[in-house]
């Protein structure tokens, strides 16, 4: 049996990221100011973001240096294993050869701190004291606290109030790494304090949390914003994922003709599959396919248009695919997938045919999951068996039609804080929730005029 | 600043075993039968091991192949990573360099799969179909039904009743690999009838879980039973680690003066030091110490004499040091570190002076646990945060003397599972729990007549 783990030596990380929009026939127009509607410039970002971040939202430069402080933090995790699903491949009697490439290696379990680290990097390189961020699950909130620790920025975590609760473990693991939790709404900002004296036992939502974190970040003069997807420089961070996975298929002689990432905002997506899309538009054969949840189909079901990136219509307007910032996603266990657009980048890639849509109902990814951790050990995430499902469904594919094809996808993190959504998959409380029509045309008239 | 992840190519894993007893002079006495008193055959073990485990228990080989198909499954996380803790040296202001073996990459998240996987594999090589085992916290448990899922055998895990309550994710985990959980004591062994025909609401406790796991293997032809620690085979597996740090050093150039290892029944700490004592049987000077917790503290408290290794008296008689098969330790939350008794073979080393003994107080261990989180980044299990602290220990020596030192210990799982405990520091609900002098003469005094 050919090897199951690629790794490379540490000294093969890459160097520098892939700015996507340098190759780019057609990029995204541009984020607009949520008062004006004009086209946002730098200085609008200045209050959520330290200059270097601003710069990389914005650069059409192809290739951006990596500095030597976020690479030394890198090389804790970094390079990340790319396996060769051996076990999985016999199990579905397929010919096609099946690759993932694990991030759930990472300290926080996820790909969440392959951005983490250099935002905190740069608001620290500008003298920033302190970061504001919200997280849902805890995810992200987790990333940006590992982060933080490392470079000594405090970090404030506005974490979704019913998740704090549910989820004590994933904010003890922010403690652990130096954060302050906040269960949102709170009374900490004027934001939290008008929810709270409507609906003082309001549970909370992801959107009230981004309005409390930039409330916070903006009110605070040593203070700034970090954002765990959607945006381009986030996006840049990532395709350290693809970039290294290139070089472990050298090592093998192999390339994918599908590279497949789950797709909530973007972040895992993108960093898997834009590496790849560069040698595309050089005119390599490669498919790139993003998988959402049945429940929250932005990229199959949403339309292209300008929308807020939070609920309360605070941030600047994103031209995505979005199914309306209004949209409450179901209470799917995916819930670093439950956003209502998807990244402009992705978006754009999208509508222009070079990136495919597919959404898959929840028991059918937890079906695969179950596989997957039969067959390769790893638990993985909700989130991340998605990928694993798409993969596959196209393996499935190649075992009918007898066609041999190389697949490759991202596994962006473990489920060890994730066994609760197992637990309800066993004991068959897990339902298929789908997209409902009529709660999304609901959610489309309400985007914003531009 | 040199490299912080020391990898082996895939094709550098270890091919053979270390078998410590081909090297020791003095070698411990042969276990007795719990009856007879009789030095025990490998008859005596039939009912409970299959041939080959039996024939590794007691062979004086040097080296033992590791099967191919134990190769193909090691490959999932083997070979591990070893560490440079550059950021902890920093922390600490140290002259000594700090290297850890990082055994959390497996699926199971702890170095117990490495003995579980060439377990299940002997197992059905023998035409066994179905596994019992016992679990307190789970982790070996969960190793077990992970190793079972891999070869098509069943597994019944007997986990203790309070932990099966408290800590239903290691039990979930178990069910995602195929295995069955049963709450200890049971109605499904006459040992579990007898408890709760007297106490309906035992919490349980491991040597229950033993008896019942041991019961059920003895009285099913088709099932075998399978310990995780103590016995001389589950020593022999795990040296995996040692072989592994070993190359890895050997990249770097450099040598440990002291490896480090967590104690409790012994694995973890046998597999990363042996390989290194068969240098120091060489005259290599290496100093070898094992960790265990100040509530239970069998090496540097305990007495050397034959004990049961469960509290029921059912096992056969090993020769440890022991602090009484009934000695109860106390409810420390490195639950792996609760046994009341060490592995022969650590035990023996220990008294012939080669291996030394270090026990520590829990609050001191999470101090260095929680240190170690914030600078290497990885979250550690609180037995793997004893061989932390004594590493800190052995490296403020060398900050205080000014004297360099190479200082390796292994980190031997992640925390994900432990955050609990986490919670408990930092709500100061931790407390130290000392070695009882009272209840400990209580139990040495019940150790049995031979």
């Amino acid at each position: 049996m050919s090897q199951s783990k690629i790794l490379l030596a540490e000294k093969e990380i890459p160097r520098q990221w892939y700015n996507i929009q340098a190759d780019m026939s057609q990029l995204p127009p541009p984020p607009l100011h949520p008062g004006t509607k004009k086209p946002a410039v730098a200085d609008d970002f200045a209050p959520l973001f330290p200059p270097a971040l601003i710069e990389q939202e914005m650069t059409k430069e192809r290739w951006i240096d990596i500095p030597d402080e976020v690479l030394a933090i890198y090389r804790l995790w970094r390079p990340s294993p790319l396996y060769r699903a051996h076990r999985l491949e016999k199990a579905l009697g397929t010919p096609a050869r099946i690759y993932y490439k694990y991030e759930g290696v990472s300290p926080a379990g996820s790909h969440k701190p392959n951005t983490a680290v250099p935002q905190a990097y740069y608001n620290k390189q500008a003298g920033v004291k302190r970061l504001s961020t919200e997280t849902g699950a805890g995810q992200w909130g987790s990333a940006l606290s590992l982060a933080c620790g490392f470079f000594g920025l405090e970090c404030t975590v506005y974490m979704v109030k019913i998740s704090y609760r549910q989820k004590p473990y994933r904010r003890s693991l922010m403690e652990v790494w130096g954060a302050e939790v906040i269960p949102s709404p709170s009374d900490r900002t004027e934001a939290g304090r008008k929810v709270l004296a409507k609906h003082p036992d309001s549970p909370g939502s992801l959107g009230m949390a981004i309005s409390e974190a930039v409330e916070d970040a903006v009110s605070r003069e040593d203070t700034r914003y970090a954002l765990g997807s959607v945006l381009n420089h986030v996006m840049l961070h990532q395709t350290i994922i693809g970039l290294e996975a290139k070089k472990q298929l050298d090592l093998v002689g192999d390339y994918p003709d599908v590279v497949i990432g789950c797709c909530g905002g973007g972040s895992n997506f993108s960093g898997l599959a834009f590496p790849f899309l560069a040698d595309k538009f050089n005119g390599r054969k490669v498919r790139a396919l993003a998988v959402e949840p049945a429940a929250c189909p932005s990229l199959t079901k949403g339309t292209l248009a300008y929308d807020f990136g939070d609920t309360a219509g605070l941030t600047p307007l994103l031209r995505m695919y979005t199914l309306g910032h209004s949209f409450v996603p179901p209470g799917i266990h995916a819930g670093g997938l439950r956003y209502h657009g998807a990244s402009p980048l992705i978006s754009q890639l999208c509508h222009d045919g070079l990136v495919e849509g597919a959404a898959y109902p929840q028991q059918a990814v937890f079906a695969s999951a179950l596989l997957f951790a039969r067959t390769e050990g790893i638990l993985p995430a909700p989130e991340s068996a998605h990928a694993i499902h798409g993969a596959v469904k196209e393996a499935e594919e190649s075992a009918k039609t007898g066609k041999p094809q190389t697949i490759l996808f991202s596994l962006s993190g473990h489920g060890h804080f994730d066994l609760a959504a197992y637990d309800a998959y066993f004991s068959g409380q897990l339902e298929d929730v789908g997209y409902s029509e009529e709660e999304g045309k609901r959610a489309l008239a309400e985007l914003p005029e531009v």
